[in-house]
């Protein structure tokens, strides 16, 4: 799984003409049509999710009696399928499990790979449901070029930020798939493998004739932990219970598939609740890419790079000069100093005013940047330290394959 | 895996037009060419494996110190892959491990279920190696119409046939996928469908479209078992052991795959050695079909079913009259009684005698179907008597994942 909610285009170019065409998003790649901007309405049609409306943030608020989290609020997770049938659930005292995960490619995580993971720890805590995440280890190893063992390092790397993102171990479990698949995990796979051909596959995925069987073998991997069954430590004998899984949107193919194979196989369709993608700091149009550092801010940065990149890389949508920003204001639509500030800043009575005096041009670039400067350092320090504390015993305390007997208390 | 020894042409057949005009063997359909018999000749030409003539079953003899098997003496495992290698390796002392496998889908064994079994118990016993059974219950899932459950459970209904077979303990170890696969074994599985494409399993096993992509991901789940890693409570550190796989040569097409694979992730290639398929009783252009238990004598069978099978159905190559009979003799080429004698009359003298004077007249159909049914019921007799000791207990004991301390002694 890479639920980048991160990477606008990420992957090599191969096909230039239809690339400037039409906007491709599947889970390895994220590009948007003609270099511009990614057309979410247009991917809500074509793929056919709902939009997340802001009644359903109320009706949220009303169920937890807590104020939405900010990515809610401010439209990052913006689209959905049967989430509202998770709350009429929850409102009828039935519970639910979260499902989640990350492909574990890379030692540093950036902003973008924080937002499901900061979603998620928001949703168990206010919904107090179990979550189970997975590391797509196989992915990693099937498309990139890491050996088994790297991947399965890599994952265990990942892990120990995922836990730092403050997930209650009462409630969660976390599994590498290069470890975990087999038994009731495994005959869920073969279950799904077989309601799916291969030009479903082909249709949903892209795949060609020339990509290796591992990648068809896959989505089935990231299919099964959407049913109870694959967790029988956990949901044994709770076959009907129902799955929430926040994502990134290019994830949404894999879950089509799932969802079309889950009433024939016995299973309530999995839920959903989809993001935006994080964009890079060149811009909507940039790629934020593992191979360009300076496309994103990492976890691992320091300040003084946190503060260079923001200085040297942030695309700003503020005027040439400073008599002309005065007379124009900036342009919001670009600008990303303001897109990460409406991330990760929580006031949102500050962030209103600084649209507004940004806007007007009676802000500069330099003072918002300033802002951002001082709130993601204090997010990637807060994160810095959590992750420190995180101990090889822990991690192998959340991947345990253990019962959760107060998981849903 | 379906090593069956047997069917020929024993799957429905939707193209007529192609079938008249080629012979098809591939594990799931084993048809001649214009309904005649199988050319194997034709067979290893395609496969590109290699006959296996006298010296090596002499030298077999050589380094066994024991007779042949008479599977071997007279021809029924008559193909191979690098079985010199494996014999030239046990010479200087390195072991190798056996490997075979079925997938379980019925009840009842046929005769030709029980040749695989039968020659790899000799091979066991002469070359005291340790073997891996596995139980493709996941395929019989993917192909056939059975739930997982039942397929779990026909593995170990079967699994006590092969026990009966009188397969060593302390060297042998039977499994189940649905129960096995996970760990090690799924690495193995993930590092070799990265290596297949998609157009090769389509070249190999003539995979369509609109084909389930369980079937896709199987191949690389049957290949597996071929490299030592995928047992680490057995192997663990001898990843330079060899694996000698005996099997049907319809099972041909997943050990190319594998042997194009294997030195790509740092193994020997598996060493083969190969059967041909066991006759219906209607001939060998029949079909010997689970839906016609006419076509086959079973495990099962009583000695009245016996009796009444091959007198009714098992076709002679006898003539139309006595008179004519005595002075045209029988074709042995086309009788199945003669065949069946071959694969199961282990005294050499009486078998060249009974085709001696059956061929020349002398001999009637009805006093060699009487000998058939002797031998037949015996063999049949002694396999339902070692059937019915083995426990429930048995199988736990030959199915627990556990280390074979003396294995190699």
């Amino acid at each position: 799984m890479d639920r980048k909610a991160a990477e606008i285009g990420a992957l090599a170019n191969e096909n230039e003409t239809q690339q400037e065409q039409e906007q491709v998003v599947n889970p390895w790649e994220v590009s948007a049509k003609d270099g511009g901007k990614i057309d979410y309405d247009k991917l809500i049609d074509k793929f056919g999710c709902q939009r997340l409306d802001p009644s359903l943030v109320d009706r949220v608020e009303r169920l937890t009696s807590r104020r939405a989290h900010v990515f809610l609020r401010r439209g990052v997770f913006f689209a959905h399928r049967d989430f509202n049938d998770i709350l009429d659930a929850f409102e009828r005292g039935e519970k639910f499990y979260l499902y989640t995960g990350r492909g574990p490619s890379s030692e540093a995580l950036h902003l973008g790979h924080l937002i499901p993971f900061m979603f998620t720890q928001y949703l168990q805590e206010v919904f107090k449901v179990p979550l189970v995440i997975q590391l797509t280890d196989d992915e990693k190893f099937l498309w990139k070029n890491l050996t088994v063992e790297e991947c399965r390092r890599l994952a265990r790397e990942n892990a120990k930020d995922i836990i730092a993102c403050g997930f209650d171990i009462r409630r969660t479990f976390i599994f590498s798939d290069f470890d975990y698949v087999g038994g009731a995990f495994y005959r869920n796979m073969v279950e799904i493998s077989k309601r799916v051909t291969c030009n479903q596959v082909v249709g949903i995925f892209g795949f060609i004739g020339e990509d290796h069987i591992g990648k068809y073998s896959f989505p089935p991997v990231q299919a099964a932990p959407s049913f109870p069954s694959s967790f029988p430590h956990l949901f044994s004998g709770k076959d009907n219970l129902r799955c929430l899984i926040p994502c990134a949107i290019d994830q949404d193919p894999y879950f089509r598939m799932t969802r079309d194979v889950a009433p024939r196989i016995g299973y309530h369709k999995p839920a959903l609740i989809e993001s935006l993608f994080f964009p890079a700091l060149q811009g909507e149009t940039g790629k934020m890419s593992a191979s360009d550092p300076n496309s994103a801010i990492y976890v691992t940065d320091s300040e003084k790079d946190i503060k260079n990149k923001i200085n040297k890389y942030a695309f700003s949508g503020g005027q040439d000069s400073i008599e002309k920003h005065r007379q124009l204001g900036a342009n919001l639509e670009v600008d990303i100093p303001i897109k990460y500030l409406s991330f990760f800043l929580e006031d949102d009575t500050e962030l209103e005013h600084t649209k507004k005096e940004y806007g007007a041009g009676r802000m500069l670039t330099g003072e918002v940047k300033q802002r951002l400067i001082e709130v993601l350092t204090k997010l990637v320090e807060r994160h810095r330290r959590a992750r420190a504390a995180v101990t090889d015993e822990m991690v192998d305390a959340f991947m345990a394959v253990r019962p959760l007997p107060n998981m849903f208390n």
